[in-house]
């Protein structure tokens, strides 16, 4: 059975994953860009564009966990775009024509819309469904391959109170924000379930992965 | 002037300092002793009773921090007894007739009583006062030395939130309590008064260290 996955997932140190306040100028609210600084900063982050450079270090092993064995995304309505964009029909992504993704990517919402293509193997598929149910439909279409949970921090947190996330990767970094969309809600003895391991970095972040007890 | 300094205050990864259903045999409702195995297996922990043994490693660095230089302690009703302790004339906290502080200890509570003197130098004194008002009482008594609040998370939040707080050491349990109360409420942007410096150990706890930037 594929593997169900989440990388570089960033929270806050009292465990927001994106901030208050999401817009289109401000995907992540008031935090900004502060809980990804440790990603732009490495060499798999640049990977796709012309600028030369990032970090090899520990940082970016972790990042570059990100891709692959990944066949498809699951991502929540608000990772693909601000309060709204459902009402907007040639909302496609924040990414542009080329979105970082390459692969079938799954869009919650329950407004469903129809598939769209985009360049570099990206084609956004729209679902109503529960997190079982999503995982059933998008091994239809992409069958053996692993799957990534993309976020936000309510997605997560639905994969894994329903048990089903096999490996995830949080970068904790230094930061409190205050208030925005809390990862750990509801998830009391997640420690039952899964190996946690942390490490720290350089850049002072907290990277915890979680593996699943056999 | 005398530095404010929090030591080997353990929190889960969702940043509960307590569980919830404190009680007399729960001082830590349902986290039990989880949040504090990282200390407890420590050599500073055991240098006060009869046990030898303990560790002498990177946790036991962090945690035998907790006295040198410490002139009085501060702490909140929760952290000496049970809910309804004030009912009790003769509750003279958890700790039995040598309590591990062997310094002035201010506790803090709506409901003063007499001070009451320990075995081993611990003399346990009761304010109704503010952080800035206690911090000042506290001063008068000892003088120069440091003071250390020792928790609840209530009580580290709200020097926190009035900026007393020098130096604070937190360690982050790889656990999810889910319920509790929490030490990072209302603390948003923490990190531009603190330079904060994640370390982690062998143990799986992830040590934080807040130094207040000059």
């Amino acid at each position: 059975m594929s593997q169900v996955r989440v990388h570089n997932f960033s929270i806050s140190l009292d465990g927001f994953g994106t901030g208050e306040g999401q817009a289109l100028e401000t995907p992540f609210g008031h935090a900004g860009e502060r809980l990804h600084e440790w990603l732009i900063g490495t060499q798999f982050f640049h990977a796709g564009d012309q600028l030369a450079g990032g970090t090899l270090g520990a940082d970016n092993a972790f990042a570059a966990q990100h891709n692959p064995g990944i066949g498809a995304e699951i991502m929540g309505a608000g990772k693909f775009g601000p309060p709204g964009w459902q009402d907007d029909p040639d909302w496609k992504g924040w990414w542009g024509p080329n979105p970082p993704y390459h692969t079938p990517t799954f869009v919650l919402t329950h407004r469903p819309r129809p598939s769209i293509e985009m360049e570099g193997g990206t084609t956004f598929h729209f679902l109503d469904a529960t997190p079982t149910e999503t995982l059933a439909q998008v091994r239809e279409v992409i069958g053996d391959a692993d799957i990534r949970i993309g976020g936000g921090a309510t997605v997560v947190r639905d994969f894994l109170a329903e048990g089903l996330v096999d490996y995830m990767h949080v970068a904790v970094v230094p930061i409190v924000l205050g208030r925005g969309v809390r990862l750990w809600d509801g998830l009391e003895s997640l420690e039952d379930t899964y190996n946690i391991e942390p490490v720290t970095t350089s850049s002072g972040t907290t990277h915890l992965t979680f593996t699943k007890k056999r």
